[in-house]
């Protein structure tokens, strides 16, 4: 490895451990990041139209529809056609996707700022485990009725909680603690949701009627999930433009492909075939056949040294993405052979509280082991719900691409 | 083994698996358990009162103090020796008491009760991370300002959000979940009490300013180790009375000595020599030489395969009772030797899920290993504080003795 390489690397994740997510309101994806009300916006790079299938089309059909851009299916497909409304990955708007990630101009989303650089990232908020969800591909009236609770409801009560606090709600120290307590913040949130629950209390202490309101939602254990998404996001960001530097500083797919971006080449994303699982747990009645890719960019946790690639500090994982303890230990510590360092802050109590990996870095992807990161994700059923959850393989194509684009 | 002997102690774990810890309410040691003022409750087996020494007879004398039974530490002494104040086991109030355990009739204590069986346990609130504890041995202004609020202001209102339950508070799902997020519930609380907190505000859903002073409690990680405590008891308490059963009903110890129950003995208590540590990890600035034992009846836990007998479910206390992982595996795995069986409920996400150990049995421990119970126990300081915490060793003495009455 360059010398030059090597030291763009230690300085981009250097100011990612600079990074200091906050968490500091939730406002519609118009007002939070200028989202245009023609927009939909959707995971992985943006692709024309036509290109998205099956519940990612549907998804993203459904999110026009929610936003009334169109009276019904044929109305809103002849639009999109037309380029009246136009369809562009979340990450070109700061924004993250949640399996199908569709986001539309009058979503609530999760406004987190790094206090260290300034820089933003957005999330929408967790739909429940509701079998009617927009981000699995399925607009039904069930699916408005919980996205109009979520915009009328559930945000504004959480915009009082976070109005009355007298601290900044920092997302960095509940997200270093959950990780020893059975979450990897990508699959399991459980610790981190009841973490940031009690943050939320104590910071507020003025508790009135929006608790109520706020406490289903709050109380979901993927609740923080979307937290975990937009606070690795603008860490991830801040690993953004180190001239040279082979770190990773976005991941991302469609229903159609996976992408990849580096500190040293900006925006382009390097793309390739979809992830393949390795180990996955799906709900009775549903087989490997019916599993469909509808997009995602909650792997962004993994840019930053979670989920998948810490994987050994979520056991309880084992029924869904991780089998086997020896299973789960072995993916982190390979993940240690493809990244610059380890983490002084996430830390992994199964290996003897050893900093997860971080930075992963496409020459040592590409040149010496051939070993893509590992992915926990949900997964999205054919018929337009989440059927499950498990373990994929990041594809050696796009991290391949990008080296030689930085070569 | 004796065909009737293992029909016994099976017949003993099945009663303690029947058995559904519920938390009622909060009520002083009086009307809770007809504890007579004039009492004063402390760890360990019945001693006279110049039996106890150092730290443990420091909390004794002032329990009586806190209760107004004596104007100072000299009037109190003299009415210890009169008779007029009496000393006695908590346990045999249904009680149990953490570290010097002492608990006197004003003291709010959590009231359990086994909805299987009806039989109830009872122990006292945390009283915090402050120095001046009256469990470890301190009887201070503060130390007795903290136990006033616990009386006036918190056990009050957990009261209001326990009355506002519109489901009873079963705590057994609780413990079963912790053990997923890094508690082993005996030196490791912490996912407990955010669950129990979670469960307590959802179950309320009317919440007022009852929950402002009731949060500072509640949102301590140790909060819910007295409700692990007094669950322990009562799931305990359904193994006692199988005739012939060898399995552990009841330990705990006092500032001398170490006592045992056993299900086919009844109320006897058999005794030896106080615990040994085997790791350990104290505050800066002390050493060995400050440990000193004031009592200690939380290791109800292990008796129910909580705790030392479950560390490998506690990863995160490898810096105090654990040291590394592999040695909290060894010692979880040394359980299964001298146990009944294990827990179809409490499991282990390190040992893939398995049951933890459960019904300590006599025999196990005497006869062909010699291995006695690991306990995860706080330590107290000579100077009156908590120090630090550790992983102790039962003595085998209490257990021989307690086999010899049984054969």
């Amino acid at each position: 490895m360059s010398r030059v390489r090597e030291q763009a690397n230690l300085a981009a994740v250097d100011a990612l451990l600079a990074a200091d997510p906050v968490l500091v309101g939730i406002e519609s994806a118009q007002q939070a990041m200028g989202l245009p009300s023609s927009t939909v916006l959707t995971s992985g790079p943006t692709m024309p139209f036509d290109a998205y299938t099956g519940g990612q089309r549907a998804a993203i059909i459904g999110g026009a529809l929610y936003e009334g851009l169109a009276a019904d299916e044929a109305a809103a497909v002849a639009a999109f056609e037309r380029g009246e409304i136009t369809v562009r990955g979340c990450q070109e708007f700061g924004c993250v996707g949640s399996l199908a990630g569709v986001t539309t101009a009058s979503m609530p989303v999760v406004v987190v700022v790094d206090e260290s650089t300034g820089n933003r990232g957005y999330c929408t908020l967790y739909e429940g485990d509701s079998a009617d969800r927009l981000n699995y591909g399925t607009y039904t009236a069930a699916t408005r009725d919980n996205l109009e609770a979520l915009r009328l409801r559930v945000a504004p009560a959480l915009n009082s909680l976070i109005a009355a606090q007298t601290e900044p709600l920092r997302l960095k120290p509940i997200m270093t603690r959950a990780l020893t307590m059975g979450d990897e913040l990508h699959s399991r949130n459980a610790a981190a949701t009841l973490l940031f629950l009690r943050r939320l209390l104590v910071g507020a202490k003025q508790l009135g009627a929006e608790l109520d309101d706020a406490l289903d939602s709050l109380c979901d254990d993927y609740f923080f999930l979307r937290l975990s998404m937009a606070a690795s996001k603008v860490m991830a960001n801040a690993m953004r433009g180190f001239e040279g530097s082979s770190v990773v500083t976005a991941m991302s797919f469609s229903c159609a492909e996976f992408g990849v971006q580096t500190s040293g080449t900006g925006d382009a994303w390097f793309t390739g075939p979809l992830p393949t699982f390795e180990d996955f747990r799906i709900e009775h009645g549903y087989d490997a056949d019916d599993i469909e890719f509808m997009g995602g960019e909650s792997i962004i946790t993994e840019v930053v040294g979670l989920g998948g690639v810490a994987q050994a500090a979520g056991l309880p994982l084992q029924r869904s993405s991780g089998r086997s303890v020896v299973r789960m230990v072995a993916r982190t510590t390979a993940m240690y052979d493809i990244t610059v360092t380890e983490s002084p802050e996430f830390r992994i109590p199964i290996l003897n509280y050893r900093g997860a990996p971080l930075g992963l870095d496409v020459e040592k992807i590409v040149q010496p082991t051939g070993v893509t990161p590992f992915l926990d994700i949900g997964i999205a059923g054919r018929s337009g719900r989440q059927i499950g959850g498990g373990v994929a393989r990041a594809p050696l194509e796009p991290f391949r691409k990008a080296w030689e684009a930085l070569s």
